[in-house]
């Protein structure tokens, strides 16, 4: 039986669309949009409309939308609230469709557009993904969002926890060394994640605006069993 | 005293020109091109005029020039010999002004050509490299050539290498995610190089074409003390 094929991809600026028509992407920005996001539908949400400008923002909270906005960790002036998982709570979110702007996130949606599937991964729903993953044929690409176009080591470690479940199952193989380098760095790094955690640049930006508290929660394994999907542009929950 | 900068880029894709300039430049591309200038400075080249296309190549060999040039692992019809450090012998090379050609290398020299100086680096040249770089004051960045603009494990894998010597000094400092990977990558692979490297895809990519005798030479430290650098486009051997 032919092995289903595994990449990672360490940075938008590295997406080769191309190659990915009819996969399954896995979008990973773990600090903290997509932990954000897996937390917003567990809490509820009815359902998230990712947009990328600041100026589409403002025109849904115009008409009365719940926006949660940021630019490099700092809310925009006028949403609801940013960023953190803290913020989605099920009082805030519940029944809601929620707008959403991010540094990173959005833009990668885009991107990956042409995939099979695009789905949101992190550690909050970790197990349920990848048993879902493994409940189906397509190949798979673990799309890290980096940080401004460039490599981060939160998500790699992610994209490592959620390769070494999906290798280990005998139904994938990978020659992709971004791969192997995440299976590696996660091996470094799976005995005390929250230590490894503390040398990674984003968790020193993340502190230097007093935005750290939620670190540990997005560490976190099987916080929910939800797997946010984007369908025509829009994130829902109904993927299973 | 101000610390210098270490940073790590893992693919011209995601190389950031105006971040550099003044910096180091270290071109890492171990597999093949940046272990055989070594080589062939070792062995006695007088320059190495790098070209990015075929048609220029070709030009250059109608005047007479000794030229290496192949893509994708295969010497192109024209030219004396591809890319292999084996073929850079002394009787071929000494004294001799080479047009190299290759598939990674050449076009990542135009794109570092703001930086401060640019330097060519491999396992072959490790201790004369970083031992220079030490005796300087300016920033680095190890830039791994990767593979058609994807991350590769044996660049990374040597940049680890120059990274460990260069923050050990105490002279240097990183918040860069890509240099911490790669240092926890080359603790990984450090004790037994020649098996780690057994993994990565290009070592597939050249056992497949018949490619692969010189790796293990590729991975030797300390083959040579020259530090080809690029001066007006023209690679020389006069840095010290």
């Amino acid at each position: 039986m032919r092995k289903r094929n595994l990449e990672t991809c360490f940075s938008p600026a590295l997406y080769e669309s191309e190659k990915h028509q009819g996969s399954i992407v896995v979008v990973i920005d773990i600090l903290r949009a997509t932990s954000a996001i897996c937390t917003a539908f567990e809490n509820g949400a009815a359902s998230i409309i990712p947009v990328a400008g600041i100026d589409e923002a403002r025109e849904y909270k115009k008409e009365g939308y719940l926006v949660a906005a940021e630019r490099d960790g700092f809310v925009l002036d006028f949403a609801d609230f940013g960023n953190s998982p803290f913020n989605f709570t099920p009082e805030r979110v519940k029944g809601k469709t929620i707008v959403y702007s991010t540094t990173n996130g959005t833009g990668i949606i885009d991107l990956a557009s042409a995939a099979g599937k695009i789905v949101i991964g992190s550690f909050l729903n970790i197990t349920a993904l990848t048993e879902w993953i493994l409940s189906r044929e397509n190949d798979v690409v673990l799309f890290c969002a980096g940080w401004k176009n460039r490599f981060n080591l939160e998500d790699t470690l992610c994209a490592g926890a959620m390769a070494e479940r999906l290798l280990n199952s005998n139904h994938f193989s990978t020659i992709c060394d971004s791969t192997l380098a995440a299976l590696d760095l996660w091996s470094l790094a799976k005995n005390d994640l929250p230590d490894y955690i503390e040398k990674v640049a984003q968790r020193t930006r993340l502190r230097d605006k007093g935005l750290d508290d939620c670190i540990g929660f997005c560490l976190t394994f099987d916080f929910t069993e939800k797997i946010p999907e984007i369908k025509d542009g829009i994130l829902v929950n109904n993927i299973l």
